[in-house]
């Protein structure tokens, strides 16, 4: 269904040539980064202003129009498609960094705001903020699809780094959770409920982030190993000795090889691990060397690690063009990317049989992951001109998911439930997933946030 | 209205013994730490499995009445008062640690297993337990409440300590939230909005935790101030210095001069910190060493610190015993303790003014409180005999509550809401303390989980 005139006219009442109905425009943002069959919106709004926002909302609400937030559109699940049209609210304009609290270590940020851009911001305050993805998405993104990445394992994922939120509820109200207090116990974790709910409960329009201090120092390493056990019991032993890894991060022989080839380095092809230390000097240098006994115990090649910032930059460029180089990979492929976390206890297990399962596919999928959390990834290449490839993909994917179940994780450690992962939602939750439902229909009993995603459908 | 005789017929049917309505029973279950009126259930029910507490609350839910979860009965806020009358479930009975899984550092746990016990029963492991609010709650209360105490700046609050829980919702239904994945994208963080319910959505019966590793090495130490600002700069800048501290506690110079007198010690009368540090022999070695040159710094006193386990215990001793020190203080007393928490650069005002108003108060008020968090407590001594000394407190605390909210904080850092800090709830959340109406409305329709807590009052 169209969105009617008169909403078209009330919203441009609102917020005048920023609502926008341009073919580009709502192609732009009608396509996700994977595979997904584009959806475009009807029209897209520009907000500036919280009380905007709520403006918009209103207008749809009072029409039964869906509302749709979008980010940077770096999402891998499709979480902002317009599956059933409506307007989707871009928060571009809503880019500013409001205030920074140096003593707190906290800052409060519009939802448009990149973490690149933000921690740009930061520079000079000698804080950070930590939570890196890999793509330089927006923070109300983020906090939208409880994003996390390579430092996880030390600072936590979104949920543990946004202490409160502004939200525009399904009716227009705007709310607040959270304080600038660090800790409260006081009612219902509403932050936690909007973080991850990917837009299905309202739309984030300011954010409450902790910050962390610029380590003193920082050593970072890599090393090989000739099995996937070995590095995970690597490190399990590590975590199990509380020496605090700042990232650590496993590729695998396939990955290897595609960065070799990419950028010219010259890994064995073999699983490695490459880890990062925070600290003091000496803290960093020791934690380096106790990890480097850990890793000849479960007998890893030599453990080089640095100090030195270029050494440090190149090994962590070269994790970050991972996905480009593994992409390289195949000649004009294009990747569906698995995301499976499991307890990790069974973190070998499950590395291992998906390694044999794409080895014994039609497709290529070098895997790497963040090893500390149970969290990987498998980039299965397909020829996007050949429809063979993509339901090959599919299956595989399915049945990592299938793994990550029988093993005890999750369906998604880090990229979100989207169109993707809808349909394992009731195998991950069972009677969970109705009580989310209920939620949601107490606070959008119109379905209009982001209709069709997260909660049972129809 | 009491409990209708089919209700308790139905329930002997499943508990046999196990349903007590002894008066000694109703009355000790009647009652709270503090000075709230006694408000006894109709019946205790003891229940030894999941499927019992299911059964008790169906058949609550088909009558309509009450039903209230206890623990440890520790809880400062009055939290498990039958304001309503109804049934108590007691998790007593359901005291098994259930899993405990050493390579994945987690455990899973009944909801009657108090902190103590499963540290008890972790010790051969290796591994921990982190989170310490003092008391010997239970972990299913501690999840309900959301505790917190000494070790949340370096180890989080119980909100960042719960990896899943199994809970039975209002209408009888089992569902599971959460896995032992670290952590997962997959939906509304249904564990998160568990914990700090205090048991108004659903009684906990299962839950599942983070464990740590017992540190290598621990030093901790304590220092004086000659007032309280320095004290809290110390603290900021060993945060932004990323010096991890375990524990960083505040008590100030009436809090010392208690200890001394209870205890013989020779503190100063004077704030003092008390420090604690886990890591590396070198490590904890170098953040001592570093804290104390920030202390100096900030024109400290002396910063004596010990590696040794029985210097380091009776530092602690001490500290967990500041409690009774304080109620010592003054004969016959009891206590009325306030619980605010305000972001860190606000500290020290809130602290200074909250002394000056006690300073100038008919009742004493030693203060005490987790510095690195911004979360302070004062013990404000009541003579129970005179009713005027309870409403000296309740004003005292009341203008603390107002000062939590003037500087950006919160009416509660980790005690809850319970009956005590209902009445702040509108103003500490405006328009989203209706969202958590919502919410309770949504899965407990009839307002028989906890009733009387927590969301506004019908």
């Amino acid at each position: 269904m169209p969105v009617p005139a008169e909403v078209l006219t009330a919203l441009e009442k609102i917020l005048g040539d920023r609502l926008s109905r341009s073919k580009s425009d709502l192609d732009l943002h009608g396509r996700s980064e994977t595979y997904f069959p584009p959806a475009p919106p009807d029209a897209v709004a520009y907000p500036e202003t919280t009380e905007e926002v709520a403006g918009i909302v209103r207008v749809c609400a009072a029409h039964g129009c869906p509302v749709v937030g979008w980010g940077a559109g770096t999402s891998l699940e499709g979480h902002a498609l317009a599956v059933r049209g409506g307007v989707c609210v871009d928060f571009a304009r809503m880019n500013r960094v409001l205030a920074v609290h140096p003593e707190d270590m906290d800052v409060v940020v519009q939802p448009g705001v990149t973490r690149e851009a933000l921690n740009r911001e930061l520079r000079a305050t000698g804080l950070f903020f930590p939570v890196d993805p890999g793509a330089n998405a927006s923070l109300g993104g983020m906090a939208s699809t409880r994003a996390s990445g390579t430092t996880a394992v030390r600072y936590g994922t979104m949920r543990d780094n946004v202490l409160g939120l502004e939200v525009v509820l399904a009716d227009g109200r705007v709310i607040r959770t959270g304080t600038r207090a660090r800790k409260s116990a006081a009612g219902y974790d509403l932050t936690g409920l909007f973080v991850g709910a990917e837009g299905t409960l309202g739309l984030i329009t300011e954010l409450t982030l902790k910050l962390q201090g610029q380590p003193e120092a920082i050593s970072a390493g890599v090393c090989a190993f000739d099995a996937i056990g070995p590095a995970v019991e690597t490190v399990i032993q590590t975590i199990q000795l509380g020496i605090p890894m700042a990232r650590i991060e496993f590729v695998d022989a396939a990955t290897a090889a595609a960065v070799n080839a990419y950028s010219g380095a010259s890994f064995p092809e073999k699983p490695h691990l490459m880890v990062e230390f925070h600290g003091s000097p000496t803290g960093v240098a020791e934690q380096a060397e106790t990890f480097g006994e850990i890793v000849a115990d479960n007998g890893g090649g030599r453990f080089e690690w640095s100090a030195r910032a270029e050494e440090r930059t190149a090994l962590w460029t070269m994790r970050h063009n991972a996905y480009y180089a593994c992409l390289a990979a195949r000649k004009g492929a294009t990747a569906l990317v698995t995301d499976m976390c499991v307890p990790i206890s069974k973190l070998a297990e499950a590395v291992e049989e998906t390694r044999a399962d794409i080895a014994a596919a039609t497709i290529p999928g070098p895997i790497l992951g963040h090893v500390g959390d149970g969290n990987f990834h498998a980039i299965l290449l397909v020829d996007p001109q050949n429809p063979m490839d993509l339901a090959e993909a599919k299956r595989l994917s399915h049945r990592m998911v299938d793994r990550a179940l029988r093993l005890g994780g999750t369906v998604t450690g880090e990229h979100g439930i989207g169109m993707g992962k809808l349909g394992y939602m009731a195998r991950e939750h069972g009677d969970a997933w109705d009580v989310m439902g209920e939620i949601k229909r107490a606070l959008d009993p119109q379905d209009l946030m982001n209709p069709g995603k997260l909660v049972r459908q129809g």
